[in-house]
């Protein structure tokens, strides 16, 4: 066994507590697993005085001193979230030599560059699996399993609270407000929910992941958001009728020019319906999933719980083994891979399936002009469905699905439908994905 | 970037021409994400000879001199398959100083130690992503991500042929024969199933996997192993008839003693009964997943094809990545970690639950003498179903569920049962889990 590790835990709320009952209670299995023991020896928190009852440590470990810690460690675990102090304390950490292990995924989308070039100059280890989908490997096998083949397209359902109130709104058959608040009191959405209503929290995951699949940097503010606050009980009910749910997605997709070469990536969080025979409509609750569509291995998916305490902490507890075991054993994991360096395109040139439901006139000769609107912006249809509401003689609902155009054209379609004398109003728009 | 790198491919079947041109066709995104061209200098193959119009490689590179081959290559991948010649290959690569990546279950499940202290004493890497579960990434998960936590369970489906068969036997209500030939006709099953159908492919699986995720040695000759050639229609129907289905599964379980400490772990291969509502039921046709559940991770499943040249591939040339940078960068990656050297239990000590169908008399008395038969052996029952067969007066179906016990008493149960003068026939027995 070599000599003990010396390992720093900057923040110890609901993840970082977790890990430090972790790497104390399990500090045999875990100095076995790497081949010397972890040791802590420090936890920067805001108000070290605080009783912290369960966090079995010595009381003397705390400190508010996060960047005179972060300079004797070894490994340095950043739980703290946001981009600063964590930014310049990561940074502060490298440079003095230690690698790190962080859950940030604000930062890493924001400035994971800066970070990645940090840990190439000073040699150190820049791990960060718990930043996406919480327990579930999908870091790893981006960065590593998935590395030898070429990664087409992935649909993430990556954030928790979101798919918490899609799936509640889907069985329920309730609207979004009233979800949102019973989420709130079941501790699944926060008391202010707006970055994971507004799509904020999966953009910098997508962002992350669509960095790794396509060896291109992809920043936060590159990727298209929509949250899911405009998705109505009619939106879902819509989506049943089609056998679909609605799930935000974030969407990662390589595209390609006519020769077959890659030419650019999409990157975008949305709400979107998926048939219900896909493997992501089955899930369920709070839980995460990445389904990876690749050229040789096919299409896998990556299931499990994507945030708590004890699920993070295991995704950071592997990354601590990961990097503890470099430092014994000489060499260090993967580096920053954006060789490709691929432009991020618009969502205007993003290609993506409409589902539309329109209020029109029920007479001869409307489909015809619907059907027009389409045709003017280039956008195929696949199927037309025609139904006469009940309450009105001469009124007709028009559910249309379309072929895959690019999102402007479909977003010029829905408005020159708008203008037409015989559509009484569109109803709902939404893209269709994993068809 | 760096001197290229020497890399000898041993065997040229599926997998191996997959590789083959992986390593042709994406040989400067390889390079890109490596830091060095990957050379290939060799296939060896029984009949360099013969035309092989799929494999884009020069002719010249085929030889059937595989021993000369493995001494000047700086990574070896072996898809040869089988124990011999495949093992004295690996380990004199490993002597002349080459990493290995390997999809050799069998070897790996029968001498994986001799393996992994070749790759220790050479100090090179040993790394097979596609021994299980083809492209899934699932051993790197297991060995890295996952090694910071405690895993009590491993479930996996890890062969299609069967899953293909028990699939469509649940879809069809066809027995077992006549949908193995229409597996066999499809190209899912060999001509001869036997190691698939009997539970050998997944047995030396579900050695691999539970050595990774309990930390201790375990071979294939280990493992409880029972194939799927007595599931019956009627099986699948009584599965049916209690919202389960049929899946061949691999388990790997860690027993514990009265005060929480691992006692052992329980390896198993065997027909079960899963709910529909478990995540594995949803696995169809050839497809694999591996449901793991872990103690701060909670329930992680990973899904996709578990077999096929391009899929295998991709695990290969992942795995090639890894070893390749490890060898410009220095450090080598996970080495065997089989410190908790638990025992293997006999299968009558691992805790299971049955489902069993009794065709019994339909008189009084009937319930009281079969409980019994469970109770005298410390069986408890979870639920009882009774129904009069339709076809006589005074027979009955009991249906009965048990609760965990260890298996050797169900099975006396099942063997009490079947002397007891009200039963007329144990119609069938199954194993129940994932409850």
């Amino acid at each position: 066994m070599s000599a003990p590790l010396k390992v720093a835990l900057l923040g110890c709320g609901v993840v970082g507590s977790s890990v430090a009952r972790a790497l104390v209670d399990n500090g045999d299995d875990l100095a076995a697993r790497v081949g010397a023991r972890l040791e802590l020896i420090g936890i920067a928190v805001r108000r070290p005085d605080r009783p912290r009852p369960d966090v079995p440590v010595d009381p003397g470990l705390f400190t508010s001193d996060a960047d005179t810690l972060v300079r004797s460690a070894d490994v340095v675990i950043e739980v703290i979230g946001g981009i600063d102090p964590a930014r310049e304390l990561i940074l502060t950490a490298m440079k003095h030599g230690a690698s790190v292990v962080t859950a940030n995924k604000a930062l890493l989308a924001e400035d994971g560059p800066t970070l990645y070039a940090a840990a190439a100059e000073h040699g150190v280890d820049l791990y960060y699996e718990a930043a996406v989908a919480g327990a579930i490997p999908i870091v790893r096998p981006m960065r590593e399993s998935l590395v030898g083949d070429d990664v087409h397209r992935v649909l993430g359902i990556v954030n928790g609270t979101t798919n918490f109130v899609l799936d509640k709104m889907d069985t329920t058959g309730a609207g979004f407000a009233e979800t949102v608040e019973q989420a709130q009191a079941l501790g699944y959405a926060e008391a202010d929910p707006t970055a994971d209503v507004e799509g904020f929290d999966a953009a910098a995951k997508a962002a992350i992941l669509a960095s790794l699949a396509f060896h291109t940097r992809v920043a936060s503010d590159q990727v298209h958001r929509e949250g899911i606050t405009e998705v109505s009980a009619a939106d879902v009910r819509a989506a049943r009728e089609m056998d679909s749910v609605v799930k935000l997605l974030a969407i990662c997709e390589l595209l390609r020019d006519e020769s077959g070469t890659p030419s650019g990536v999409s990157v975008r969080v949305h709400p979107a319906m998926i048939p219900r025979s896909h493997p992501l409509a089955s899930v369920r609750d709070a839980y995460n999933a990445v389904f990876v569509e690749a050229a040789a291995a096919g299409e896998l998916m990556f299931y499990g719980p994507g945030a708590g305490g004890d699920p993070t902490s295991s995704a950071v507890l592997g990354d601590v083994v990961a990097v503890a075991r470099h430092r014994l054993a000489g060499g260090h994991g993967p580096v920053e891979s954006a060789y490709a360096d691929l432009p991020v395109v618009s969502m205007g040139d993003a290609a993506t399936r409409y589902h539309i439901s329109l209020a029109v006139a029920d007479r001869p000769g409307v489909l015809a002009q619907v059907a027009g609107a389409f045709a003017d912006n280039g956008v195929s249809i696949e199927t037309v469905r025609q139904r006469v509401l009940e309450d009105g003689a001469s009124r007709a609902e028009l559910v249309v699905v379309t072929h895959r155009a690019p999102d402007a054209a479909l977003r010029a379609t829905v408005d020159a439908l708008t203008g037409l004398e015989t559509v009484d109003e569109v109803v709902s728009w939404m893209r269709v994905e994993g068809a």
